[in-house]
């Protein structure tokens, strides 16, 4: 299996983080997002561990919640010591009302507001990782009304194309994110934060692309940040004490995804960093990388009912579902590959080809093409789309009015609701 | 202007519905969806004096209502005697709240669950549009329980490519909506639909393709459908009450859409039907269409705060706005289309060129790209992106625990909140 927190047992049934899902579906109805914490536990502290080891005892791993965001998120991280990557004031309220202690916490954002600022610094958010010239001249004006010190990163952009999929290519030169060394505004933007009051430069971030599965692009921005550290030192003088490599390691959403080791790339990177900063004569920054997906991708799955089974002669053939791109756009928005099972009948043979499709009233409103399943597939049948822990719950819609999807999630045997299922109440809320 | 609800006065304001957006602006915030009710009976009135003239008193706009959909729409179309189209018990529920006669509702989806079908049947949905052979019978099954009578209408699949977008071409037969005639589907299902108890035939339903600017697609379905029918005649004897020829009629997102006449088009429409139906001797059916993008998508646009300005030389311009994917995501799924401009800078020459993107973090969040805008351009200034009253405010998502906007009705002179601006403690309500 993609994930190694599932099996199937000998009479076909998959088993998710040793769960049988139909209890999950009598229990607490479909459709549903189901979450392994353990699965979420586990890959925290790898990145810790791998961390420490490859960049010294002060490396911290920001998980990077956009990713999947919800309070019970942030009271896991603040247990596994994780720091935390927000981007809104949305993400900065439900962490602090987790009673996630902020000072760990690093606010990303292409666009802040001045009450976006503000509300941040109220708030006690440690740093402000910087997006723009204009950004941080707020963040000091801001700082000194308030009579504070803000911690800053300046969020550089190196110039490396990742080689991905454009939506989540962002360390180019041009992007909505950052500040270009290429321009000069990277040196430009740091000159300038160094000469204004009220905020303390922490050093600088870079983040480079998603879903990437080896160290080459991690070893590139490091060595492109580690040349424009030293160049900003023989500028001005100034050493970072942190430096944000950013997110980007992939997960497995279908078998032909490449097998690959965090734990080894990390060590991999911590030695080539090592090695360039001794070149360069440098300190080794405290180190930050910045994990969303891969905390929280594989340890989710989407728990649907089938409903119609349309077989269309010399055409195609669709099951639909109880969810879709209400629950998980990222079909529709990217073409994302996914991984589709029908739990309750992993022994039998995949030879009926179709489109798993959405309840929404629109044709793009696709989970999966291409799929092959039992032919036996039937109205009443459990289906799990696997691999939907990032980017599924986070980016949910309301389209056609669809309920929002609950949250259950698995720990040590044992289930509980992290998000309960919204009511028509809810939905209706803000209607007047 | 795009739409004629649109103005500019001579020291270059923009005017919507004749209103200065700065006052709304400084009155509700931004980001904000602000929608004219005046444009929105406008066209509820169009549609129901062309039909009526086109097919006959009896003939009845159904309003689409997942373009838009809350409870003030409903109460909108309630005093403008409108039938509306629902996709979900979520919009049933909203409707039914707003007072709505659910009997005037005609409930479309793929993927009817027993519940959602005893849901609506409970709340006195009158007209369920069928989409296959597994949802009449569960229909008939459980209106035998319920002990009622069901009316239903047949989605037929007319097999038109409407050489449209693909993601909204669904009148194709390879579509996971409807029963095709080309495959002896539509054919089987009638037969079987006419043998089943507690369900009446009320007729049959077609939806082709959206953002159509001509008769042609409507007079197509229309030939299709009226042939089918005279088919069925011929084969049970059955003659249907009504006929829906769907939805689809375009709107002008930007200056190149075509200019073209609603009324016009259903006039012709109705000359083809009524010529098709004396053709094959048949009585002309109850006509209905289902116009949602034409009645509500110009009486809205979405007034934004302009942040960050960023300027890359030699590469591309970005101009932030305090929105994006989250409140309006037809950018990022479709790369449709829009008008963005300055609204207190209309006079201006627009001759610098950007991308307009969002506030959330990720590569894909544009609104908007290739846009000329006022070089002055500057954090501060409002911004408006015009045409987005259907499918944005339906579509939101809470990307990045971004809040959701409110939406501001305007009539009459008069403005109001139709929804109100979300809170976080709306946003974690379901968070335990």
């Amino acid at each position: 299996m993609i994930c190694n927190n599932l099996s199937v047992t000998p009479d076909g049934r998959l088993l998710f983080a040793g769960r049988d899902l139909r209890d999950l579906a009598d229990q607490y109805g479909t459709a549903l997002y189901v979450m392994d914490e353990d699965r979420i536990r586990l890959m925290c502290r790898t990145y810790q561990k791998a961390m420490k080891e490859a960049f010294g005892e002060n490396a911290l791993p920001l998980y990077a919640s956009k990713a999947c965001s919800f309070k019970q998120i942030y009271r896991i991280m603040k247990e596994e010591k994780m720091g935390i990557d927000v981007v809104s004031p949305g993400e900065i309220y439900t962490a602090k009302e987790a009673g996630f202690d902020l000072s760990l916490a690093y606010y990303h954002s292409n666009n802040k507001s001045d009450e976006d600022i503000r509300f941040a610094m109220e708030c006690g958010v440690g740093y402000f990782v910087v997006d723009n010239e204009e950004e941080v001249y707020a963040v000091s004006r801001i700082a000194w009304e308030m009579g504070l010190n803000q911690k800053v990163l300046l969020r550089i952009t190196p110039g490396i194309d990742p080689h991905t999929y454009e939506e989540v290519a962002t360390g180019k030169v041009d992007s909505k994110f950052g500040s270009a060394i290429e321009t000069g505004q990277a040196m430009e933007i740091t000159k300038k934060t160094l000469a204004l009051q009220n905020v303390t430069l922490a050093g600088f971030h870079c983040h480079v692309g998603s879903q990437v599965f080896d160290s080459d692009v991690f070893i590139r921005s490091a060595r492109v940040m580690v040349e424009f550290i030293a160049e900003v030192r023989k500028e001005t003088g100034y050493l970072p004490f942190e430096l944000d490599l950013g997110g980007g390691y992939g997960v497995r959403y279908v078998e032909t995804d490449p097998v690959y080791s965090i734990e080894e790339s990390i060590l991999e990177v911590g030695r080539e960093l090592k090695e360039m900063c001794r070149l360069y004569d440098l300190p080794l920054p405290q180190i930050h990388m910045e994990p969303g997906r891969s905390i929280v991708a594989d340890a989710g799955l989407t728990l649907y009912t089938v409903g119609t089974v349309k077989r269309i002669p010399g055409y195609k053939n669709y099951v639909s579902v109880n969810g879709g791109m209400s629950d998980n756009p990222r079909f529709a928005l990217y073409g994302s590959q996914y991984t589709v099972v029908l739990p309750e009948k992993m022994k039998e043979d995949c030879d009926f080809p179709c489109s798993v499709v959405g309840r929404c009233c629109e044709s793009g409103d696709i989970l999966q093409e291409n799929v092959q399943l039992p032919a036996s597939v039937t109205r009443g049948d459990l289906l799990a789309v696997l691999t939907t822990g990032a980017y599924n719950y986070s980016m949910a819609s309301h389209y056609n009015r669809v309920l929002k999807l609950p949250v259950i999630m698995l720990a040590a045997g044992k289930d509980y609701v992290a998000v309960r299922r919204e009511t028509f109440e809810d939905l209706t809320a803000c209607d007047l």
